[in-house]
C-alpha cells in the first residue's frame, strides 16, 4: 500500500464514521460524504457534493452500501441519498469497496466500469465480526440472566465462526458449556476448548438442564417440540440471521424469553466494528497493489 | 448439619425469595414474612404473622437487615415492619443470621438474648459476591463502551477481592490489563494474572492510554488532576462504596462519563446472589454444629 | 451402535492397548493379538492365533497399521508379523479399521474383501489428537527453556489444527503470542484468541524477538536466512511432518537448537491418544450402522 | 533508585549469573565474584578478590546464602568460599541482600554493622516465584502422566500462593480441578477460579476419582489412608518444603508414585527466577531510599 491514499467515505453509520477517522489517523487524506451524525469526525473532510470522488483511490460505501429504492444506506443523513448520485461521479477503473453488495449496486458499479469489491463477503471480516458478535451476545446474557454466567449451564448450536469466538469466552467466564453441532469434527473442537460436545441430530429430551440456549443455525432448529423441553427461566437467544433458528410463536405460546439478536457489531462495538472495516479494506488494497 | 431444619426468611428482596426456595429444595422446611414480590415460591410457607417464627432454628433476616426508623428491609412487602414485630416473636438462645446487622439490629438481639451472625460479615460471602460484581461490572462495560473489551485497555484500581476476581476475567475476554496497587506482593500477583502491574502512587501523567479505568479502592485516588489525564472518551466505573473513589464533579465539569455502580450482585444476578448467601448460612450453622 | 460388539486389536503400542481396555470398560468383547506389553489388560482376552477374528464386528489395526515389508506394526511384540497372517483369517465383508493404511494395507484387504477404514484419516482424529500434540509441545517448551512460559514471547507458524490448539493454551499460560499465516482470516483468528496476527510472507527481520518458535507448516520456512535472524537462546521446536519446516543443518551451523517433535500424543499421552481412536472407530461404527 | 548503582554479586547458581546480567543490562556497574558457571557474562566484571565490595552500593548473596559450616553458597565454584572472606572486605552500613538469612549469617552481618536484608522473606517474591512452581509442576505432571491435563481430574490440597497460581492454570489448560483447603473463604476462591471448593477436612473417602493430587500444604495430610484411597495409576506431587505433605514410606508400599518437587523455580526457570530476584531487590532499594 503506498504511504498516503485519498479515501471517500460515503454513506453509512457510527461505523463508517470511526472508519473514517481511522483512516485519517493513518496518515490519509479521507473525505466523507453523506454521513452526517453529529460531531465533526477529526482530520476528515465533509464534502458537500460528490463530484471530489472521481478522485478517490478508494471509495467506502457502508454496510449493508445500498436500501431500497436504489438509495446508498444513509442512517445518520437528513434525505435520501440515490446510489446513482455518488456513482456518476467516478471513474471508469475506480476501485469501490461497499459491504452486502447486492443485485442492483452491482449492476450499476458494471454499467460504469467501477471495480467493485464486497469487504462484508471476505472470511476475514466475518471472523473479526464473530468477536463483537460474541461479546455482545454475552452482554446479553448477562442482562437478562438473574444468574451469573459462572457456573450457568450453556448450549450453543452449531460450530461456526461465531460459537468458536463465542465458546471459549464462556468458558473462560466459568460456564458449563456445551456445544451441539452435526459434524464429528466440530465436536473434538468444543471438547478441545473445554466444552461438551453433543450431537444434534435430538435436540429434544436432554434441553432441560441449560440455563441460556444460543443458536446459530441459520435453520429451524428449536421448534415447539424443543422448546417444550426447556427448564422454567431458561433464557434463549437467537444468533442466526433470518429467518432464525427459533419458532417464535412456540416460544411465545410456552411463554419462553427469546432475544434475537441481529448485527450485533454495529450495535454494541461500533468502533470496533469500523476497525474490522479497515483492516479488510487495507486487505483488498494489498492485494490489488493499489 | 442436621438433615431438616425450619428456617423462617423474613423481608429482603429477589435475593431472599431465591434463598428460601433453595433452602426448600434442599429439603427444609422454609417460612417466609413481608417478603412478598410476585408470585408464590416453590414449597415455600408465607405465613402472615410472625409468631411460629420461635420455633425456628434459623430465622434470616435480608442483606441490609434494616431500615432507617428501625424497620425491617421490606422492599418488595406493602407495609412497614418493625423489627421488633418480629424479634419480640423470638425466643432467647434462638440463632438469627442478618447481612449488616447494625448496632440498632445488635441492641435489640442482645436484649431479648437471641445469637445474632452478621452473614456479610463473613469473608466467603465477600469473596463469592466478588464474582456476580466482576461479572456486573463487565456488563456495564459492555453496555457503555463502543469498542470491544478484547483488545481494550483497561486500568483496575486496587487489588482486592472484587479486582482479583475482575482482572483474570477481562484478561480472558482478551483485554490489555493494567492493575495498579500500593503493595509489591499485589504487583506480582497482577502480573501473575497476565496483567501488568503498576504501582499506585503517583496516577496522573500516565493514565491518557486507557479506554477504561475501573475503581476498587474506597478513597478518593481520582481526582480532578487524574481525571483531567483521561484520554477522550474513557470510561470510568466506580465499584468502591460510599464515599467512592471518583471525583463526581470534577468529572461532570471536565465531561467525563463515570458509572458508579454499587451492590451489583443484588441487581445483575439476584440468584447468584441468593445461593452465596445461602452457602454462607450453612457454613456458619456448621460450624455452630446446629 | 448395538449394545455388545466383538472387536479384535491386533498389533500396536500402548495407545492400542488402552484403546483394548477402553472398549472392554464400554461392556464390548475384546480380544488382543501380537500386541504384547507387560502386563494383562484388564477385560480382555488375549488371543494365540487370529482364527477367531472372522467373528469380529471390528478389528483394529494401529496407527500405522503396516512396517516394511508387508507386516503389521507390532512395537511390543516379539516376533515379526505379516500383515497377510491376520487378514487371511478374515471373511469378506467385515469392517477392519486401521490408521495410516497405505498402498499395500489397502489391495490386500481389497482382494479379500474387506471393508478398510483409515480412522487416522478422519478430520475429528486429527482434531482430538492436536490437544495432546499441543501439551507436548508445552512440555518440551518447558523443559528446554531456561524462562517460565508465563510471560516468554513465542512466535507459532502457521494456524491449522495444531495451532489453533496450542496458541490459545499458550496465552492462556501468559505467554505472548504471534501467529504467522498466510490467510488474511487466519491472522483474524489469531487476534481473536488474544495473539497478533503476522503475515507469514516476509519472516526475516523480524524474527529477532521471540524466545521460541514454534513451526507447524509442512514446508521449508525456517532457512538460514530466518534462523540467522533469531536471537541467541531462541528455542526452534518443528511440530510438522517430515520433511519438516525446519532447515537442519543451518541450525546446527549456527548452534540453534532445534526439537523436532513427532507423534507427540502417542508419546506424552498414550491413553487420552487411545481414547481418541476409540471415539473415533465408535463414529465409523454409527456412520456405517453397525 | 540513582541511575547508576555498583552491585556485587558473590556466589550463587545460574539465577545469579542471570541477575547479575539483568543488573548490568539495566546499566548498572556489576561485580561478580565466587560464582563461576560456563561462559563470562554479559557486561560484568569477574572479580578475583573481595577486596572492591567495600565499595558496592548492595552485595547479593545468592538464594541460599549459605552452607553448613560457614560457607558461601556457590555450587558453581571450585573452592569453598567462607562467608567471612567476603564480609570482612566490607564496611559497617553497607548494603547485603541474602537469600534465607540464617543465624549464623544474621550474627556475622550484625558484627560487622552490615545492613542485612533478606529477600527471600518477602511477600512479593513468593507471589512471584509460585508462577514458575506451577509451571514446574505442570511440567512434571505432563512428563510423568499417560494423559493429557486437558480433561484430567486434579485434586491440589491446599490454597496458598501455589495453588492460587496452579490451579487457574490447570483449569485453563482444561482440567477438571477440585482444591481442598480448610477456610470457606478459599473454597469461594476455588470456585470463582471454576474450580470446585471441598473441605479437606476429612479425605479419605472421595480421593478415588482423581487422576492426580498436588499436595501444597506442608503438614502429614496424605497419610498411609488417604494413600490407600488413591486409583491406580494416580500420581501424587508434593510441591511442600520439607518435611512434605505425604507418608513416601506407605506410598512406596502400596506402590504410589510421588513426586516430590521442591525449588522449583530455580530448576525449571533459572532465569525467570533471577529476574524476580532483580525486582525484589529494586523494591528493597526503592524501600531504603537508595
Amino acid at each position: 500500500m503506498r504511504c498516503e491514499l485519498n479515501f471517500w467515505v460515503a454513506g453509512g453509520d457510527l461505523r463508517q464514521a470511526k472508519l473514517a477517522e481511522l483512516l485519517a489517523a493513518d496518515g490519509h487524506t479521507v473525505h466523507t460524504w453523506a454521513l452526517g451524525g453529529g460531531e465533526p469526525l477529526s482530520g476528515v473532510r465533509e464534502e458537500h457534493s460528490p463530484e471530489g470522488a472521481a478522485l478517490a483511490h478508494c471509495v467506502i460505501l457502508p454496510l449493508p452500501a445500498e436500501e431500497e429504492g436504489g438509495l446508498l444506506h444513509t442512517p445518520l443523513w437528513k434525505d435520501p441519498v440515490p446510489l446513482t448520485r455518488l456513482l456518476d461521479a467516478l471513474k471508469p477503473g475506480q476501485l469501490v469497496c461497499a459491504g452486502m453488495a447486492g443485485p442492483n449496486l452491482t449492476a450499476l458499479a458494471a454499467e460504469r466500469g467501477l471495480v467493485l469489491q464486497d469487504y462484508f463477503a471476505r472470511e476475514e471480516l466475518a471472523v473479526a465480526n464473530a468477536v463483537p458478535t460474541a461479546e455482545g451476545a454475552i452482554q446479553l446474557a448477562m442482562e437478562e440472566l438473574p444468574i451469573t454466567l459462572h457456573r450457568a449451564r450453556v448450549l450453543v448450536l452449531g460450530c461456526g465462526r461465531v460459537s468458536r469466538a463465542l465458546a471459549p469466552r464462556l468458558v473462560a467466564l466459568g460456564a458449563k458449556v456445551s456445544v451441539a453441532a452435526r459434524k464429528w469434527s466440530d465436536l473434538a473442537w468444543a471438547e478441545s476448548w473445554g466444552c461438551t460436545g453433543e450431537h444434534i441430530g435430538q435436540l429434544a429430551g436432554w434441553l432441560c438442564g441449560y440455563d441460556l440456549v444460543i443458536n446459530t443455525v441459520p435453520a429451524p432448529v428449536l421448534g415447539e417440540h424443543e422448546l417444550a423441553d426447556l427448564k422454567d427461566g431458561c433464557l434463549v437467544m437467537d444468533l442466526a440471521s433470518k429467518p432464525g433458528g427459533v419458532d417464535l410463536s412456540a416460544a411465545a405460546g410456552l411463554g419462553i424469553k427469546v432475544v434475537w439478536a441481529l448485527s450485533l457489531p454495529g450495535k454494541v462495538a461500533p468502533v470496533t466494528a469500523g476497525q474490522c472495516i479497515q483492516t479488510t479494506i487495507y486487505n483488498i488494497l494489498h492485494e490489488l497493489g493499489v
